[in-house]
């Protein structure tokens, strides 16, 4: 729940993100930044264009630095894949090659269950203007494309990098989808709710408010629901007996 | 299947992206290239720091300037979601509301449901820096927080927006988990596969590759389950004939 509550997730042990041929340090900062975000740690380069290290990469890492003091320099794709058993292909682009072609929700399943039999898993990015060249691909036992919007799908490196490491994260998330997030408070319970309703039921009977008597069931019901369906805190129920204390006995008087 | 096959996705019909008071022109272009990615084309303008229009949001948005050209601007947050049925407020810090509290996974599918209901619905994303503010979460029915790395889960605005509208576009999106990209062929059928198969068997009997009787039916069926497993091409297939009547009979001399 929000951060806060989440058990601790297990970080490390995800994909090498492989930046193949990058041309701006800002980029692979972003990057790096972004694996993080995921939990990512294991950056490769292949033959960055701008030297390395870099300044401007580390300027637009926010603080990311352990994943780019840690960043592996190759030259070649070939080398950069050695250690691994399994490699993805990010790209947009439809290509010659027969492969296989998955998802990246697909494919972080997939590679979360190698990782968890022991595989070393990596993904291959290409350089931000023209991605992956065919014969890159090569090197890749499947493709990987994003299903976005098919009349503009170009993703800048970082975002393609997030959108990765982020279903990476989601496999191994424990963050329920949905929760009621409160602080310095609890549920209301029934008994708590059921004294609200009826002393509210019991405050409108005598301030005339179900002059219709046929109409009460009714109208009761719908006043029950209503708060049911609040998701009442106790600490909400409390204020509600304040609110209905101070309507009918007011501190201060009306104008 | 990759962007190409894909039947026609649902553009249009999504949430209302408000950025609250954002800072810099840039994250503006940039989130408007992110929600374009994802089919989302309605951006709402709360307070923008910098005047509006602006030329560095056109540069960042990398050719996504109808969503900035239709961006409607607003000096509060209640005017920006007065029209709207439902609203999400996009933020990583727990706050001191009680409020529900969905991953954008959750979310998309929720505004999925609400939007064919025909309801409007929004985000509400935060400055920059400072993010939503508690006072600013009260526009919103739910809060939406991304699960990310605990140690470092800060987005910048362009990654938050892209993440959500990532999932938004995914739960109208019909792309395959995984397909084969063939270009020019098809899928061999077993027939083919089959031929293949009893030649190869039928050439490593004559060039006495199965010297040991009885690891015969072993060694057939461990060749006939690799190529099985290889989900071959009719094309190939084809290429494999040639691989072996090329290694069977060379034509040009071994050295």
């Amino acid at each position: 729940m929000a951060g806060t509550d989440r058990t601790q997730q297990q970080i490390g042990g995800g994909p090498d993100i492989i930046l193949v041929g990058p041309q701006l340090g800002e980029n692979i900062g972003a990057s790096a930044r972004a694996m993080l975000n995921c939990g990512l740690t294991a950056m490769s380069l292949v033959n960055p264009r701008e030297p390395w290290p870099n300044e401007k990469a580390v300027k637009m890492s926010s603080g990311a630095t352990e994943v780019l003091d840690k960043a592996q320099l190759f030259d070649s794709i070939e080398a950069a894949v050695r250690g691994l058993n399994r490699v993805y292909a990010a790209t947009a682009r439809p290509r010659d090659n027969t492969q296989r072609v998955v998802t990246p929700r697909h494919a972080a399943e997939e590679m979360r269950q190698a990782v968890a039999a022991g595989e070393r898993v990596g993904v291959l990015f290409g350089p931000e203007r023209a991605g992956l060249k065919n014969e890159d691909l090569l090197h890749a036992d499947t493709i990987m494309t994003v299903p976005l919007n098919p009349a503009y799908a170009s993703l800048n490196l970082a975002q393609a990098v997030l959108l990765v490491g982020y279903e990476w994260f989601q496999t191994g998330a424990d963050a329920e989808p949905e929760a009621l997030r409160m602080n310095a408070t609890r549920p209301a319970n029934k008994q708590e709710l059921g004294y609200f309703l009826d002393r509210l039921e019991q405050e409108l009977d005598a301030s005339g408010f179900f002059h219709v008597d046929d109409m009460r069931p009714t109208m009761v019901g719908n006043l029950r629901t209503l708060f049911q369906r609040a998701n009442l805190t106790e600490q909400e129920v409390r204020t509600l007996h304040g609110v209905v204390s101070s309507l009918v006995k007011p501190t201060k008087p009306r104008n």
